[in-house]
């Protein structure tokens, strides 16, 4: 209980120390999840001391916290090239190499964290590992569940749709999609197993992101800032 | 004219032609188009005549022919593994890559051509070429088409995105996403081109497949049948 609470009180402090990063005029990608929750609040702050920013959502759930903290929110379609994405990660390793997806909404951040100028990622300690050892989550069209649960177990991977908790069956995406979580154990090459995931027939987009360029990781209240190894 | 018409009887004849290959108990993948139309007429008096099959249909145009055929219909959750997939094809080289999704159906095909044991491609004569320059079909989330275009334009190609014509705006699959095409003109390295297009942010599905094993291309009433090389 003490843990989680550290836990929560940490996930506040990563969320809103990125904050900084943020300069009057820039359009900035607006992630999913509990920890950069705390950065979206602290921003809507901002915005309400004078910040003039335009927030991109990767999210329903971005979205409706940027509208209710006062953050003015445009597209990708009238701003396609952002100048930061801030997101959060379920898990990110040594080499930089990040899982993404356990909000289920991996594909449009990936989308949005590739056309920023800039990647960041906020997260309490226990996100980042040496290597990456969490399920990857894939988007899937629902009719290609079956080939790509197969591929996954090809690649040496247990695959296991996720089911909602809020309506019977499977989990829909955002964009009336399906989730397969891939577990490969410790993966050892992040970069090949991203190539052999999108090269699968029905796979939408799988959860592993090599764009980060700047991590903030909190633990016991301190946040440390580490930037991509060169 | 003349080649209309001489165009529209060859569809039909290799359309027709690979029915041959289709035996009693096969569970069937079901392309799109004009051309596996006729297959699918074909295997519908095939059935009335007694031979019995599952089809597997690849879009709601081949479902519902399917059904006005009398052909008995399965999903891929049920059958995962087909017998037999037979298609159509926007373009075929010589070295057997195929460019698909005229029809903005590819996703689902690759899928069911992927999941079946063997696949064959009936066309007419004019899809099939020494060497690929047919604009790539992409499917993209709604959001991603900026992105995917630009990444295009990266990768030497024009973008394009498909416009409907009995509805406004852009074209929906059955997915409910964009198509983009995506014209590189003659294309030296399909494989490689299939993975940098895999590996785009939001890019469902690209519209080239590289699993065919056998070709039906009709010539002024003739079919030809050529085998994958070896």
């Amino acid at each position: 209980m003490k843990d989680a609470l550290a836990n929560a009180e940490d996930k506040r402090a990563a969320g809103e120390a990125v904050a900084a990063l943020v300069e009057d005029g820039m359009v900035v990608g607006l992630g999913t999840g509990s920890t950069v929750a705390w950065t979206i609040r602290r921003l809507g702050s901002m915005v309400g001391d004078g910040l003039e920013i335009l927030g991109v959502p990767t999210s329903y759930q971005a979205e409706s916290l940027a509208i209710e903290c006062g953050i003015t929110l445009t597209t990708l379609s009238q701003h396609p090239s952002l100048d930061l994405a801030i997101d959060g990660a379920d898990q990110v390793d040594e080499g930089f190499f990040v899982i993404k997806g356990g909000g289920a909404a991996h594909a449009r951040e990936k989308v949005v964290a590739y056309s920023a100028r800039r990647f960041a990622i906020v997260a309490d300690a226990s996100k980042y590992v040496p290597r990456l050892d969490h399920p990857v989550p894939l988007e899937v069209l629902p009719f290609a569940a079956g080939i790509v649960s197969r591929k996954v177990e090809e690649l040496g991977g247990r695959a296991t749709l996720r089911q909602a908790k809020m309506k019977d069956g499977p989990v829909i995406t955002d964009n009336g999609n399906f989730i397969v979580d891939a577990d490969f154990g410790e993966i050892l090459d992040p970069s090949l197993l991203a190539n052999r995931l999108s090269a699968i027939p029905g796979l939408v987009e799988h959860g592993i992101f090599e764009n980060l360029d700047r991590l903030y990781i909190a633990r016991s209240g301190e946040v440390e800032v580490i930037d991509r190894p060169k």
